[in-house]
């Protein structure tokens, strides 16, 4: 089912691959509009932090001036990993939206589940699976062409 | 046992009690010596990602201009959580020091271990509880103020 927040996710990490990154994008969303988008841009800055969640999350903190982000969804293309999940926890996400699980690195379900209620301070809603065919695209043709 | 860097690592912490924030420092050393420095600075940028190793993370990569600190070693007074043990992760750094342990949102052994060998793509060696009393003493300072 089409979302148009999670579609806005998906045009970033187009964006990203477009450019040698691993292809992920995230949008932070806040009384019904998009806030700030970002993806990642590891490779472009050579910053081990600059993953799309955690660069939308300092942009959100930065343009609503509080730390705290209680009344606003995070929508990203790939299951965030322990970083990026533990920055939502700090963040205190209302809720999570992800297209495309990480087997290898996925901290909400996948090796770990760091957003589980009761785990931490704070728990967001998670919602897996979303457009998942399509935010497994762009990082399907990234792969495929790097072997 | 005194360490130098850990010293370095609490001064910073220091400087966090001083301005009213949760009082955590780290540091960064590289070829033996100490490359960067930050504490803790959440209330003051109104910035959830703003804890002490992540800042100095993206100050170490900043300054050697990538994002891969295999050759490098964290010092950190309190146990970090799961955003800051994540980007450890992601930054490949090859030692973590840290001082006191944080029972409720501690990454590295307390409540989660996102450190623990085979369970992502790197694992750093974890030293615990250098300077654990030294480490203690701003944040229950702190606390205690708080109450």
């Amino acid at each position: 089912m089409h979302n148009p927040f999670m579609a806005e996710a998906l045009a970033q990490a187009w964006k990203a691959y477009e450019i040698g990154e691993v292809p992920v994008g995230a949008v932070i969303v806040h009384d019904g509009s998009i806030l700030c988008s970002a993806h990642n841009l590891r490779e472009t800055d050579k910053q081990a932090v600059a993953h799309a969640e955690l660069l939308a999350i300092q942009a959100a903190c930065h343009k609503l001036g509080r730390w705290r982000l209680d009344d606003c969804d995070l929508y990203v293309t790939l299951e965030p990993c322990s970083m990026c999940a533990g920055a939502i926890i700090n963040s205190r996400m209302k809720s999570v939206y992800f297209g495309a699980f990480d087997a290898k690195a996925g901290a909400c379900g996948s090796v770990v589940d760091l957003l589980k209620p009761g785990l931490f301070n704070h728990a967001p809603v998670v919602y897996a699976g979303i457009m998942e065919d399509e935010c497994e695209k762009p990082l399907k043709d990234f792969f495929k062409e790097l072997r």
